[in-house]
């Protein structure tokens, strides 16, 4: 169990690391990793203003990038770890790329896809909250408090 | 009311050329036009198998091509013309990049956002569906039927 909390922490570090990047580009600081056989196979942050893409979120770069590197549409046996619950596209893409397993910081309480979906994203998708969520919510603060001053 | 119906149907053949080439590159046919001012200045087909990326819908395509081409993250004052109800996903990109209209062809009963989305993509979205869906049924049968055979 511990050894458990302990890789979870571990990669949810490097998702906040993700996150911390968009901070320093100005982008709302949302990060994501995807780990296959306790490897990071991917990476992905926030880049919708730098971008000019509404649809170029941490979790959708995440995994375009980690289906390109295995060479498969499908994510099967691989788990994203992402620094805010995901919106309803970003539900979509995970449903659709068959990922096995979501670990997400911070639930999004205004736009996260709980409050929007009728039904859970696949039935054998597990899902794991609340891991470093401060972390998370002192980011996205900080960022919104900057934007605002 | 004429002059409508006429300029639906002709961007819906347009997105239903888009699809006609998802078919003959062996993809499920899907296809998108996106218009602004009564011109096309995006098209997108279903690319999902050619580039191994579960999310290359049509829909995405399009909306990622027309942002670049304006170079902007929302799409106000433009158009999606699509051959199928849109996924979750594509309903969350949808949101997302602020369209202020959606035609689909056909309704998707198993997998459309509407018997999954608690609430509408946007309460300003415009609406429209049914519009030459026998078409883009047609297209779907003869792919699935040669799939099978």
């Amino acid at each position: 169990m511990n050894l458990l909390k302990n890789k979870q922490e571990y990669f949810m570090k490097m998702a906040l690391r993700e996150a911390k990047i968009a901070y320093n580009e100005e982008e709302i600081p949302i990060g994501a990793v995807i780990v296959h056989e306790n490897t990071i196979i991917s990476k992905g942050h926030n880049q919708c203003q730098k971008l000019n893409d509404s649809t170029a979120h941490a979790e959708m770069i995440a995994i375009t990038s980690a289906q390109n590197k295995i060479g498969s549409k499908y994510l099967n046996d691989c788990e994203l770890y992402i620094t805010l619950e995901p919106c309803m596209m970003c539900s979509g893409a995970i449903y659709l790329s068959k990922l096995s397993k979501v670990i997400y910081a911070l639930d999004d309480k205004e736009k996260g896809y709980i409050r929007k979906s009728k039904e859970k994203i696949n039935k054998k998708l597990l899902i794991e909250s609340n891991v470093f969520e401060d972390e998370s919510k002192k980011l996205l603060e900080s960022f919104f408090f900057k934007l605002r001053s």
